[in-house]
């Protein structure tokens, strides 16, 4: 089993802009609209975990729902979700060992954790197997941060670094056993 | 005029831990002692700014002074700098606008600028011209963190990316005018 997270950040390691803004994103030019990996990935991972609010953040987007894999939402909150996203997405929780169970157990392997609180619950307790970080040139100077403080250090090896559009960094970390 | 930062930062961006260790800096093998750049940097510049934190540290490693260029401690605190430092680094104060007219005036253009408190003063003011930031792959979970607070967004560009012994990200941001 694999969790993986694959994610944008800006240079100072914000996910989203001060004012919860994802604008910065689209600092770079993608005239051929290349997708930097993300087929590819999404060809990977068997299912996705995310947090309430990045599920609802998706939710706002305005196009149709973009994942062809099950969806499970870590919420505490949430009790049922809207009927229209029944068979793409479900409500999930409790703690993350027994979630990781319930998932595995329906046949999901290769996980993409998404969300800062989502990743960073997982990192506390040290379930991050493997991340790909876009960095975009732009210090956003504050916004939500990918990061958390942790117990402990966490080593990770650099598995491949490719640059985008002479501008996008992109990293593959494994956790290193 | 330029002034550049140089600096390697963990991948959760602290560039020390929470003891103010710098032990993960080692944490890749270096067998062949790889100096990542570092003396084709030092040849490109012609002084260095530092804060007073900084200059403490640098001067209590086991080790020579390792700086061959004209070396500028940013400080209101201290008066004199200890005697064995005549000739090699002096005290300079007042706001970064001066501060870098006085340093131009003596004939430095191109400045290391080091040091995290004094790295976060100079993006502050939108005065950094090029980043060179080597990326550990490591998370710290805390400590002394890179950047800060920002007014307003800086964008840059990413003129070059490379890995040193499979682990390190190295990568150069020069500002975006």
């Amino acid at each position: 089993m694999s969790n993986i997270v694959n994610i944008a950040t800006s240079l100072d390691g914000y996910i989203s802009d001060k004012d919860d803004g994802l604008d910065w994103l689209d600092l770079i030019p993608n005239p051929d609209r290349l997708d930097f990996g993300w087929a590819d990935f999404m060809n990977r991972i068997d299912a996705m975990v995310m947090g309430r609010k990045t599920f609802e953040k998706v939710c706002s987007f305005d196009c149709d729902w973009p994942y062809t894999k099950p969806v499970f939402v870590l919420s505490r909150s949430l009790e049922l979700l809207p009927e229209e996203y029944k068979g793409k997405a479900e409500i999930i929780e409790g703690p993350l060992s027994e979630v990781l169970q319930t998932i595995k157990a329906k046949g999901y392997e290769h996980l993409y954790i998404d969300g800062g609180v989502t990743v960073q619950s997982f990192l506390k307790e040290d379930l991050i197997d493997e991340m790909i970080i876009t960095v975009i040139p732009v210090l956003l100077g504050g916004g939500t941060p990918l990061f958390a403080e942790l117990p402990e250090q966490i080593e990770f090896e650099c598995m491949e670094s490719q640059v985008f559009l002479n501008s996008l960094v992109q990293t593959q970390y494994r956790r290193k056993k």
